[in-house]
């Protein structure tokens, strides 16, 4: 099958932008693939009524990785449904734009999603999404980045989260000391699964309509993040991925599957957004893990305590 | 462990109904123990702050009941968030009363709510629920009756979905011939996923608001359909729980057990509503399997394509 290019209508950034993203995709599935024996990434392209598509890598029945997906897309068009003008009309005011006519704009957006489910529970399931949008109307132009990555450890190793975000606060620090501090604790408040009072995961960086300084400082930061992905996630997976597991272990991590599933149906804005606006339904869930359960009231087991108190209450790992 | 009896700060029909779903829960779980030779129902009772509490029984991991829950409740108090009473407002705003004040009124909630997810695939999931609401204020009363009960198969035996309506039509035609068609197509509508575009199972009754007759008219109608559901299911659970099943069969079980998973996160008004206003989190997702799983875009088998046929477009069974 072949695969179609993003694309975007617009000039500038927007291609800079997909280059990337095409290129980190590549590399990202590449990278992974060094460590799995037994399955390899296949991709889907797709496209979208009224502009642009996707192409979802996805790797399932691994050795390594139970399910995973890489997913890029560019989407772009006018913004027909009151829904679609809606959603883009709150995230203009919530940049302080009141005058922006979406109505008779086009709008373009894109991104990197990620996912990955590891079969061994000593694994953490990771999370990295980075995004760019502009939407051009006869007289406006406005652009804002966006994005994060966070870990989702079912069983804790406190040296593996203090060198993810070791990792993740250099690839920031570069670019702005208070960066990593503050998206830090955005993360944090973003990954809250409100009915259970828990957080998803162990956090990580989140950060959403960044545009004060110039596209390009963006999208350094953007790169430097998206770059200390694979070895800041793959150091991991080496020092874990042969560790022996206990039955116990494995219902544990998939109770805690469950757990992912409750936040990315009930609130993750992403998931929710695409489900009811009809974005392909497929890429959007390849989110979810392969297998997961649900007991009725389960115990804590006491070695899971540590775990579930930084998940109640979020630390501090830099 | 001394369980808490319902209560309602009301009399009449309240206690009435307190009455009736205590005692459905016991036959109910008496009439299901009775094909489960290896698990039992266990039973927690809970309070709500503010006023009420409820009873939750859970059956896991027996040979023919994987996972089900029957739970009743009642539940009463001042509506003391705004969210409380935006919800009860809307409520009555459906029901053509403008001028309630929500305020300054005593509401009161009860119901039986049921899902029993068997572990054989040859045996459909079922839903069940029944309710009755309640509230007061200085200068109104007001009150309704809501409720219905879903099939959602698996493998498809036309002849059960056949038989499982049958009984339900019965039990709505004795109190007005025109109740069964109305709630079979009210069911159809509220168990769709949109995103899938497909009905969550093969549908069944459902009905809410009733208050145009009288509420004796009501409670006869919900105690006819709350005593149908032992037969109807049972005969189903009778005919079916020793059927063999393969691998296949039980994968194509989880995934679509990962449906139920996501109308009932996404859509269901009563999970949202208590995860998002603090309900008793383990009573309410109570109604989630036990072992689920996502694949990426799995092919339908050519056998599940009736089964398929009928979640896209909805077949009378009567």
């Amino acid at each position: 099958m072949a695969m179609i290019a993003l694309q975007s209508p617009f000039e500038g950034m927007s291609q800079h932008m997909i280059g990337y993203i095409t290129s980190l995709q590549n590399t990202i599935c590449q990278g992974l693939e060094t460590f799995e024996p037994s399955s390899r990434f296949r991709r889907d392209s797709w496209q979208r009524d009224g502009g642009g598509g996707g192409i979802t890598a996805v790797i399932e029945n691994g050795k390594i990785f139970e399910k995973g997906g890489v997913n890029i897309s560019a989407v772009f068009g006018s913004l027909k449904t009151q829904e679609e003008q809606q959603v883009f009309a709150q995230l203009i005011q919530q940049q302080g734009h009141d005058n922006f006519d979406v109505k008779e704009a086009i709008f373009f957006a894109t991104g990197l999603s990620l996912v990955i489910h590891p079969l061994n529970p000593h694994v953490p399931t990771v999370h990295m999404n980075y995004r760019y949008f502009e939407i051009q109307s006869k007289s406006d132009r406005l652009w804002w980045f966006g994005g994060g990555t966070d870990l989702t450890p079912y069983l804790l190793y406190e040296e593996d989260c203090i060198n993810f975000h070791a990792q993740l606060k250099e690839a920031c620090d570069t670019h702005d000391p208070q960066y990593y501090p503050s998206f830090k604790q955005r993360c944090d408040s973003y990954f809250y699964i409100k009915h259970r009072q828990e957080h998803r995961g162990i956090g990580g960086i989140f950060f959403d309509h960044l545009n004060k300084n110039s596209a390009k400082h963006y999208f350094d930061l953007v790169q430097s993040c998206g770059n200390a992905f694979l070895p800041s996630y793959t150091a991991i997976v080496q020092k874990r991925h042969n560790n022996p597991y206990t039955q116990n272990q494995q219902d544990w991590q998939y109770q805690r599957r469950g757990r992912y599933v409750e936040f990315n149906l009930v609130y993750d804005k992403g998931t929710l957004f695409g489900l009811k606006t009809g974005g392909r339904i497929e890429s959007i869930l390849m989110s979810l893990p392969k297998h997961c359960s649900w007991d009725y009231n389960p115990d804590i087991p006491e070695s899971q305590k540590p775990l579930i108190n930084i998940l109640k209450t979020p630390r501090s790992w830099g």
